[in-house]
């Protein structure tokens, strides 16, 4: 039986945020539930940011309510400070997500506070969320991994020294962001070896981005490390604010069409997550879609890894 | 000092030959100079085929003629045949590229012969080189060697068959070609490895299509296996006759990003590769220009590999 690898669907989080235009509550549901049908289990499915800075999150928590409803699905929010992630306990989600950029420049203009103070502040989320009766996962996102527009090269060793002092702040697990898309293959190799020497299987995911059309090619780079958990976006919706004419995260449903004739089983129907796109158009119609697979559809000799 | 890959350019040719109109000798040439002068080494100009079958393809013979004055580049021209090899022979291209199909059916739709007879042919060819003046490499590209849209699975034992066979029938070197663009890094793997197996060094390059958005990872699967030589086209140019939607062949400006990055030399300018793209739109106006490098810009922090 082939080997079980979690694709996480960030779409409704890292992409809505900034897409042209903002979809209603329903549209976001309907979208959501129907990737859970496909067989995604687990959704990013907002942020919990002030509503001022992002319109596009301003409903996240009445979106976390309703996924919650979705039998067998992980929901998962995205919290920049420990009021968000107040808050995304109060709205019931199942994982939180801080982000924590690894270089000075990308923090600063993300959180207001150096790399040193978000993992502080990711400490006091840990200490607040091992007070509270429900159990939740704290995710740490490093943010700027592979690069970062504004500082440029992100050393191997500031990465390193991010995620020990993420584990030591309490962290239930690390996910290495390629916030840019700048980073390639021989990077993945190497940033992701040096990460597990330091905090070994705390360092769980990579999230990357297409920018340079190399996403695939650093996912099969971190299949060779061990990686068994990314995250995805339908449609390859989103960007990056600080990057222009960067493109958004890789494309989910090809993700899993490399991951799934690869022989890595996700539990995901791929038709099913392809006829979700119509959804993703029908809620926000002036963004538009990418990706491989919703151009060229499945090839007849595909079939599922069992 | 970086290992060196070899990148083919046959966007002149496999690009070309399924564009949306006829690109005049004169933009052709100068296409063609400006990626030599940016440093591509190799570029495949032309098809020796019947115009009539394949009207942009006529000028074969003055584009070839044209290229030979380039200095430093390795003129080479496709042709299916005897008659289109001592085409291309004449007209003076330095490598001829024989397609031999692995698949019944995509052979017949292609060349009119099953494998079996085009491996003879092949035959003729090597033959007939032997006997003339001028040393002439003749290489043998092996189409739907990772699947057929009509055949569909094409099995590995089928693509060492013929590649056994094309080196008996006297052929330089072998390319495995993914003409559909069906093929996965896993199969990548198998397919070199058996491949390499059966002929060694003899199988030297990969010309994989993008169609599923998995070609720069089937390239990454081809380095891991030792291959040093990838074919690409400018702006993923191209496409497949026999398979919808199917996207051109890999980016050759994205190939060489991906490879300068992870420390392979190309002797590629990528600056000057890129401003490539508007002679060929400007040749070829009503043609979309894919590629992620196109779109994003090169990076800031990009240095070239040495």
């Amino acid at each position: 039986m082939g080997e079980w690898v979690t694709v996480c669907e960030v779409g409704p989080r890292d992409g809505l945020q900034v897409a042209h235009g903002i979809m209603p509550t329903a549209a976001k549901t309907r979208w959501i539930a129907a990737m859970a049908a496909a067989g995604v289990r687990e959704i990013e499915v907002g942020s919990f940011v002030p509503p001022k800075l992002i319109p596009q999150m301003a409903d996240t928590a009445a979106v976390v309510q309703a996924a919650r409803a979705i039998p067998g699905l992980l929901v998962a929010a995205l919290a920049p400070n420990l009021k968000g992630a107040q808050n995304a306990y109060a709205a019931g989600a199942a994982r939180i997500t801080v982000p924590v950029s690894v270089s000075e420049g990308h923090s600063r203009a993300n959180t207001n506070r150096s790399p040193g103070e978000q993992v502080a502040e990711v400490g006091r989320i840990a200490a607040w969320l091992a007070e509270q009766p429900r159990k939740v996962v704290l995710e740490a996102g490093c943010a700027t991994a592979f690069g970062c527009s504004i500082d440029g090269d992100v050393p191997t060793k500031a990465v390193v020294a991010v995620a020990e002092g993420l584990v030591r702040a309490g962290v239930d697990s690390i996910g290495l962001a390629d916030t840019v898309g700048w980073g390639n293959p021989a990077m993945v190799h190497e940033r992701v070896r040096a990460v597990r020497a330091a905090v070994g299987e705390k360092l769980q995911k990579l999230h990357l981005h297409d920018t340079l059309g190399l996403g695939l090619a650093n996912v099969l780079a971190g299949l060779e490390e061990g990686i068994r958990a990314f995250d995805g976006a339908l449609a390859g919706l989103g960007g990056c604010p600080f990057a222009p004419g960067a493109a958004g995260n890789i494309v989910t449903e090809d993700l899993v069409y490399l991951l799934e004739s690869m022989g890595f089983r996700t539990g995901i129907a791929l038709e099913a997550l392809l006829a979700c796109r119509e959804l993703l158009a029908a809620g926000l119609p002036d963004e538009p879609l990418r990706g491989a697979l919703g151009r060229a559809g499945l090839p007849k000799t595909f079939r599922p890894a069992r």
